[in-house]
């Protein structure tokens, strides 16, 4: 990295900021090293945003929501940052912002920036990168992040450990329910909004939206996340929304729960780092590499054991470490 | 271990079975070995029990309950071992399964094998020597594994990731809503039994499950977890829940999904060993440990990026590796 490049994130260039992000991004080992230290530079700079996650099935209309509720922010004086998690990217071809021309008007707006999804990445690199851009963006003074995913259930998982609140959108299907939502994440949920609240749909939205309350309510009593109904195309209910979040960031502030939230993720994330920085090193070493693929498949039949099989690879990385390092 | 302790198993002799749990949760590095080589020659006679995780909070009747459906299962000729998660054994002195008196009746059966839970573990340990156990469980010849555990949502989770289904134990409140279950754990759920439907509660259970199956179902649809009712008191419902667990396995079994999440559980494991063995590792060197702790204070203070602090500490465990051992 060029040396001014933390000053210039920390002024809000925007080019210097992508610079950052594309480094953070890439596998080169030697880029790994300049992207921890420039985010390592800013790290004083970073935790000022609130990170939000926003998730739900294809076709619930996410991009139609997130230009609208990013509009709204802001024209009220916000800064708004966009992520995305796609582990399915290599598979669809770029299911989301695949392209910024999905939000074009926002994405126009100087005080909002919309980064594409890198494609061809695994979960675990994308979390890692994703967390890392994160960074950089409050570094660059933005002071809310959204990190859009698709709903295929690991990815929520993924971001529900790195924002604060889960955003999950869901739209009315044929018979009340909301349609397409993976089994586990609704529970992940901080705010269900319900889409396409409007027109024709309307009535049947209302329906789904006070339906989910009441199952909501029933399982999880007084914790439950609220569900409210929204329109990105005539903008209702948009402004609701964004006070729900600005109500949920000042209740988990206030109590000390969102420091401890985040606390508790870097201390995860150092920990699955540990893993997969472990996993790399093995990979690195040819013969180690077949040994942890051979342990995969043996334990994956029942042929070994896991903790067994951990140990001797473990053991056998150790030596070579030594050995050759 | 002495040298027929994998035959003795393999016979179902249980003081030979208790002494290889034991092994299991020693926490000593020469019986850690001693454990890995015990289960890996019985690996070929493992595999063959139906696993289930039976969670619930407290004051739901979980051994009450365990014990009326154990005596069921036996009574039908299967043979039954009962082991424990508690991860909050340490705090509480042991809330579940401390001693077996609370089952007398199965735990005198010799068709059952109730194993108390080891006090003073961490979750991590206690999911390593619990996986382990059912592995030893299996080979002895048992057919079917019940895991219990405490309603304290970690400890679900770990449940989920080494048995085949979970059962969710729950029992109407004031209100008729499921008190006391911790958000998120109904979705893991593969079966919810409502307790104490007998006498006064019955009609507050029955209009309890009644309202939840439909919750469930207006949020997951066809694949929703049934809702059924039981009376460890009176046994009403309890050759129920039997069938309909035999119905889950039936299905999970011929469609392949079973053998899949298996395999997934196994790699998993073997993921979170490396991990495990990894920070052991570490902690076994003073100078290591006291990095990585000082490196988790730091991430949670955010004062260090955790894949920069993940890197060094794996740089430094790799030489301190290569120099000493």
């Amino acid at each position: 990295m060029t040396a001014d490049l933390p000053a210039r994130i920390a002024a809000g260039d925007r080019r210097a900021l992508a610079r950052g992000i594309t480094l953070v991004e890439s596998t080169l080992a030697a880029d790994r090293v300049a992207a921890e230290d420039l985010i390592t530079a800013l790290l004083p700079r970073t935790g000022g945003a609130l990170r939000v996650g926003v998730s739900g099935p294809p076709g619930v209309g996410k991009s139609t929501f997130i230009e609208s509720f990013g509009l709204h922010l802001v024209a009220g004086g916000r800064r708004l940052a966009v992520l995305a998690v796609d582990p399915s990217s290599r598979i669809s071809g770029g299911s989301i912002l695949g392209d910024k021309t999905r939000m074009s008007a926002l994405a126009q707006h100087p005080s909002a920036y919309i980064r594409p999804t890198p494609a061809g990445d695994q979960l675990g690199g994308v979390a890692r990168h994703t967390r890392e851009a994160i960074l950089l963006c409050e570094a660059a003074g933005f002071d809310m992040v959204l990190v859009e995913t698709v709903g295929v259930g690991q990815s929520e998982t993924a971001v529900v450990d790195m924002t604060d609140f889960l955003v999950l959108l869901a739209q009315p299907g044929g018979g009340d329910d909301l349609q397409g939502i993976k089994r586990g994440i609704v529970e992940l949920a901080d705010l269900v909004l319900v889409t396409k609240s409007d027109g024709e749909l309307a009535a049947a939205a209302g329906r789904a939206a006070a339906d989910h309350q009441s199952a909501l309510h029933l399982l999880h009593g007084p914790e439950a996340a609220p569900v409210l109904l929204v329109s990105g195309l005539t903008g209702a209910g948009i402004a609701e929304a964004a006070a729900a979040l600005d109500a949920l960031q000042a209740k988990a502030a206030a109590s000390g729960r969102l420091a401890g939230k985040r606390a508790g993720q870097a201390i995860s994330w150092l920990r699955s780092e540990l893993v997969q920085q472990v996993v790399e090193w093995l990979a690195q070493d040819p013969a180690l590499a077949a040994g942890l693929a051979a342990a995969e498949r043996a334990v994956a039949a029942g042929r070994a054991l896991p903790s067994a099989a951990a140990r001797r690879l473990v053991r056998e990385g150790l030596r070579m470490g030594g050995d050759s390092r």
